[in-house]
C-alpha cells in the first residue's frame, strides 16, 4: 500500500473507532487507563529492549547527550507515566455532563452536554512519553487518536502502542482508538494533515519549524503553541525580596520551558535599589543580563541588550532587562514583544494589579506570582496535553476539558416554532 | 496601492483598533451600538438611494425575485436592524468576567477571565442587514471587525459602515475598529485569508462553495457551517399528533432554511398508522414525499427516493421518508447521512430519549421539539453570527459569548515553584 492509502485507512479506521470509544462509560475508560499503567510495569522488560534499539541508533547519528536523556525508558519514565494514567482515571468523566441548563420561556429545557471531540491527532517530538500522556487523555476525553512520533523514538513508540493496544483488546474496544503511525517522515505527516473529514483537530507538539510546518499544511484545525516569551514586571510597589524570588524561580528554576521567564521590566522609581539586588542573586546562578542603557548605567556587569533580544525566547541562562517609566509602558512592550503565553506583575497596588490581568493580552496573567505556574498541573487542570497561544477553543493550558466540546441539548413536550 | 497592501494596512489597522476595543467598557460598547440603530434611522434616505444603486443593478443583471428581496433594505429592515442591535446592547457585557474561580492548595487563586478574541473577519454574501448584526455582536464582544460582503451589496455596505464609523467616531473609537473590505472579488478574500498574523477568526456565511473557499484557502482559523441535513426520528412510543405538528414546522414554515428538516424516519411500528397522517397535512402544503420501497408500499402517491436524496439538502418542499426497525437502525442512518447540524426524536420512552440525546453527533439533539429551534434566539443565546457544524471551539448557534475567549488569571502572594 501506498503512504497515502496507509494513512487514509488509518484516518477512516479512527473515525470508526471514535464512534464506539465516544459512547463508552467512565468506569471502562478507567479500566483501560489503569490496565494501560499496570501492563507499562508488566511489560518493562520488553520497553527497555525496544527503547534501546532507538538509543543505540541515536548514539550512532550522534544526538546529544540531553536528547539522549528524554529520550531514555528508565524505571522512574515508567513509574511517572503509569502514575500520570492512574491520576487521569481518577478525575471525573467528563463526557455526558450538562455544563449548563436553562428553561425558555415556551416551556423548552435548553441544557449544553459536553461531548468528546472526536478524532485528534498528535504530532510530536521525541519524548516517548508523550504517547502515553497523549493517549491517556484522549481516551479520558472519549476520542480516537492518531499519534505520529519522532523518528528517533519510533521502537520506543511502536512497543508502547502495542501495551495501549493490549489494555484496549482486554476491555473490548477496537485498537484502532489507539493508532500509531508507521513512517516517520514528513510526506506520511502531510497525508495526515489532508485528512479533515475523519480528523478534528491536530495538536503539533516540538520545536517552532514543525509547528509551523503543521499550520501551514493543514486543512483540519491546529491548536498551536509557538513560543513562550515571558515578561514579569516589577512594579513601583513591589515587595523586593518577592520580585527577586519570582525573577530567579522563573529563570533559574528550569530555563529551557516555555513558562520560563526572558525579561524583566523594571519601574524607573524602584530600579536602583531593586537591579543590584536581583543581580547579586541571578549571577550567582550563572545568569547572565543583557540590559538597556538605562539598567547597564546601574549595572556595571550587563552586557548591553540588543534589539533582537526583546522578542527572543533564550531557553537559557540569560535575561533581558529594561527600565520602563511606568505600567504603561511595560504593558506596551509585553504587546509589542509578547508571545501571549504568560504575564506576571509584582505589585502592592490594587489598581494597577487589576488593570494588568485585565489589559494584558497572554494565556496567563499573574499578579506576585512566578511564571513557572503556567501548567496544568500547576493551575489545577491535572495533567496537561499542551499550552495553546492562540484564542479559538483553547487559550493556556489545555487538559481533559480542553479536548472536548458541548452539543445544544433540547428537551420539548411538542413545542414547535411560530 | 496593490490589493495586497490594501488589504495588510486593513488588517494592522483591525489589529490595532482592537487593543482600543477590547479594553473599552461596556456602557461605552452599548452607547455605540444604540447611536448605529438611532443614526440608521436618521440615515434611512442616504441608505434607501445607495440600496437603490444595488438595487439597479441586480434587476439589470436579472438577479432573482428572491435575491433581490433580499438585498433590499425597506423600512422593515431598518427597523429590524436597529432592534437586533439595542436587544444585544441590553445584554450583559461578556468582556471581563470571570468564569469560573478555584483555589489551590499553595493559596494561588486561579480564575478564568472572558476576554475578546481580537479581530474577527466575517465573509458573507449578499444580505446587506449581516453587516449590521455581524458588527453588533463583534463589538458587543469586544472585537475589531473587517467585513467582506457580496458584489451585489456593495454600495449598500459601504453606507451602512458610513453609519456605524459615525457612531465609533462620535464615542472616541477608532473607525476601524469596523472595516469594509471596499473589493468585492476573490483575490481580496484570499488576501484576507493570509493575515494569519492580524485576524484571528474567519467566519464565513453562505452557500457551501463560498465555505469550502474559505476553508481551502485559509491559514486562519475558520468556524464554518457547511449544511443542514436535518432529521426527525419518530419513535414507536411518539404521539402521532406531536409528531405532525413537528415534521410540519420542521419542512414547511421555512423550508429554505439550514434548520429545516430534510429527512423523516419512522419506526416500522408506527409506520402505518403514522405515515398516512404526515401525508396528509404536508401534502396539502405542497410537500412532495420521496420514500424508501416500504414507505412507497403504504404512500402510493409518494415517490421512490434515490441513493442521493438520503444525504441531500432540499432547501424545498421535498421530504424524504425512511421506515427503520428501530432506534439503532434511525442513529445510523443519521450517523451516515447527517451533517451535524439538528437531529430531533419524538418519543415517550424515557430511555430512549435520554439515548437519543447522548449519542447522536449534532451541534443540538432534540427530543419532542421541532427542529427549527436550532437558532441563537430560540436557544436564548441572543443574536447569533452564525451556526457552527465543526466542533472546535463553538458547535452550534454562536452569539456574543462565543465570539470570545478566556485567559487564565493567576492571583498570588509571592509562591514560586518547587
Amino acid at each position: 500500500m501506498s503512504v497515502n492509502e496507509i494513512i487514509l485507512d488509518m484516518a477512516k479506521a479512527a473515525r470508526a473507532a471514535s464512534r464506539e470509544i465516544g459512547k463508552c462509560s467512565g468506569q471502562v475508560k478507567d479500566k483501560v487507563l489503569t490496565d494501560i499503567a499496570a501492563l507499562l510495569k508488566e511489560e518493562a522488560s520488553f520497553l527497555y529492549e525496544e527503547n534501546a534499539k532507538d538509543l543505540e541508533a541515536a548514539k550512532e547519528s550522534g544526538l546529544s547527550s540531553a536528547m539522549i536523556d528524554r529520550l531514555t525508558i528508565k524505571e522512574a519514565t515508567i513509574e511517572s507515566m503509569a502514575q500520570g494514567l492512574i491520576e487521569v482515571a481518577a478525575m471525573a468523566d467528563p463526557v455526558g455532563s450538562m455544563v449548563k441548563m436553562w428553561q425558555r420561556p415556551n416551556g423548552l429545557s435548553v441544557g449544553k452536554m459536553r461531548i468528546p471531540l472526536g478524532v485528534v491527532c498528535m504530532i510530536y517530538e521525541s519524548r516517548p512519553n508523550v504517547t502515553i500522556d497523549a493517549a491517556g487523555l484522549c481516551l479520558k476525553a472519549g476520542n480516537a487518536v492518531v499519534l505520529r512520533g519522532g523518528s528517533e523514538a519510533i521502537h520506543s513508540n511502536r512497543a508502547l502502542g502495542q501495551v495501549i493496544a493490549k489494555a484496549l483488546a482486554k476491555n473490548g474496544l477496537p485498537e484502532t482508538v489507539v493508532q500509531l503511525v508507521p513512517m516517520t517522515d514528513r510526506e506520511a505527516v502531510k497525508e495526515l494533515l489532508a485528512q479533515e473529514e475523519y480528523i478534528d483537530l491536530v495538536i503539533p507538539r516540538g520545536g517552532e519549524g514543525l509547528i509551523r510546518f503543521v499550520v501551514t499544511n493543514s486543512s483540519i484545525p491546529v491548536l498551536k503553541h509557538y513560543k513562550g516569551v515571558c515578561h514579569v514586571y516589577v512594579d513601583d510597589s513591589a515587595d523586593h525580596d518577592m520580585a527577586v524570588n519570582i525573577c530567579q524561580n522563573g529563570k533559574v528554576q528550569r530555563p529551557g520551558v516555555c513558562n520560563a521567564v526572558e525579561t524583566l521590566l523594571v519601574n524607573e522609581a524602584e530600579a536602583a535599589a531593586f537591579l543590584p539586588k536581583v543581580y547579586e542573586v541571578l549571577s550567582k546562578d550563572g545568569v547572565e543580563f543583557r540590559g538597556c542603557p538605562k539598567t547597564c548605567a546601574i549595572l556595571k556587569d550587563a552586557k548591553p541588550a540588543q534589539e533582537e533580544d526583546w522578542p527572543a525566547e533564550f531557553l537559557d541562562l540569560i535575561l533581558a532587562v529594561k527600565i520602563v517609566k511606568d505600567m504603561d509602558e511595560a504593558m506596551d512592550h509585553i504587546a509589542r514583544y509578547g508571545s501571549l503565553h504568560t504575564e506576571t506583575i509584582v505589585t502592592n497596588n490594587y489598581s494597577r494589579a487589576k488593570r494588568f490581568c485585565r489589559e494584558v493580552d497572554a494565556s496567563a496573567v499573574m499578579v506576585n506570582a512566578s511564571t513557572r505556574f503556567n501548567d496544568g498541573g500547576q493551575l489545577g487542570l491535572g495533567a496537561e496535553i499542551g499550552i495553546s497561544t492562540s484564542k479559538l477553543h483553547a487559550f493556556g493550558p489545555m487538559g481533559v476539558e480542553e479536548l472536548t466540546a458541548t452539543k445544544f441539548v433540547v428537551e420539548g413536550q411538542g413545542q414547535i416554532r411560530s
